[in-house]
């Protein structure tokens, strides 16, 4: 398997026929192929599907309304976003050098890289699953761009890197949906817990999601993390049992 | 001035508004701002200078039917190009290696970058203004890229060079108005004189525009080559006198 095939492209709500051609237009310039569409307006998808161009892209793309589920088994979540003035405290990088961490990542490991809807970017919730935000280093006075054309210039930064990938050993960690089933055993203890209120539900939920991606947890680690939860939650279930 | 401002980015024979708006968005987004249109497809240039963003470029951008006057005061002439099995004489240099020397150039020099109609990409004529090509590495299986994704990759490359720039001194050459200028008196000349034929008159012409650019003439020595063609031209036009 080339790298390039370990690198997803998931676009989240695209409203526009003619941006979800040309991003999957780019993909193909650049020799990647695996792209997910997160709940896309369906006109503009199936006008996109019958436009000419990167038909091979658009015809095997997946659609889906579960992100986790686009993400799949990337071990890796980079989110492409101008932030736009909105504070984080998710690490971001520009795009040479991210790309560079990326790329290496992609050596043997599978990544996504996400981009949001054309008016309004990425949403602080498609945030909360990324492990970084790669920003591409446009003019302040108009930073956001088009999305046919970040996906172009993500792509075309990547396939830069082809030829010189530095040697970075990272650590295997669990791929983006088993953090989902983490959290999705996670959450409803901590409900019942009390842990968690009903005001402000999704900020907490979003919050804890970046924590469970920053424990970066290896494969083992987070199977034990799963049966430590279930246990938890087996217990809460049945309060008298022995 | 700032070194942005010293390129021009000319778009020949654009057709699609779509195309032409994001060509200027890209610009905007990484700080570019001359922008001019080579006989666009009119309905299109109007229904682009009324769409959103990048604003600013579009109302400032200018039209001709003239590349010479398109190219104007560029001392450096550089075509994009997928060639696209096309064989050509011209250099040829991949973006990022390519970036490097235009963005040299640019330390204090003008530059032209052009990019073709959708369609077709750049003419032999449109090639033949060119001192060299740059090529973005694409795909081999599908090399060609949409307009205004090639605007915006090419721009991003340019920006990124901004931080490294080699200390690299090109002697000062005229600009693409007096080259043109030298082929206007020099044509007429050659054909009066038997060395142009009417057959394939086009293809000659473009071979003589090639070659007054790879002459790289100084400005000294672009107004003796003028006053040379003049006076040659005077004799012609008066064989008897003294």
């Amino acid at each position: 398997m080339e790298w390039k095939q370990r690198l997803r492209i998931v676009l989240m709500r695209p409203r526009n026929a003619l941006n979800i051609g040309a991003a999957a237009r780019a993909m193909f310039n650049f020799g990647f192929d695996d792209l997910w569409l997160v709940d896309p307006y369906e006109p503009a998808f199936r006008r996109a599907k019958s436009a000419m161009g990167a038909a091979r892209v658009l015809e095997q793309a997946h659609v889906t309304s579960d992100p986790a589920e686009a993400l799949g088994e990337a071990t890796l979540v980079v989110a492409s976003s101008a932030l736009q003035g909105r504070s984080t405290d998710i690490v971001q990088r520009e795009l040479a050098p991210g790309g560079t961490v990326l790329r290496s990542h992609l050596e043997a490991g599978r990544a996504a890289l996400l981009f949001g809807p054309e008016k309004t970017g990425l949403s602080r919730e498609d945030l909360s699953f990324a492990d970084w935000i790669v920003t591409i280093p446009t003019n302040p006075s108009c930073p956001s761009m088009n999305l046919g054309q970040a996906v172009a210039v993500c792509c075309y930064e990547l396939a830069q890197q082809s030829r010189a990938v530095p040697e970075l050993k990272t650590p295997a960690t669990i791929p983006a949906e088993q953090r989902a089933r983490i959290l999705d055993v996670l959450l409803p203890i901590l409900s019942d817990s009390g842990f968690l209120f009903d005001e402000g539900l999704e900020a907490q939920t979003q919050k804890l999601r970046r924590w469970v991606g920053r424990l970066r947890l290896a494969p083992r680690d987070g199977q034990l993390f799963l049966g430590i939860l279930r246990q938890i939650r087996w217990r809460l279930d049945h309060p008298g049992e022995p």
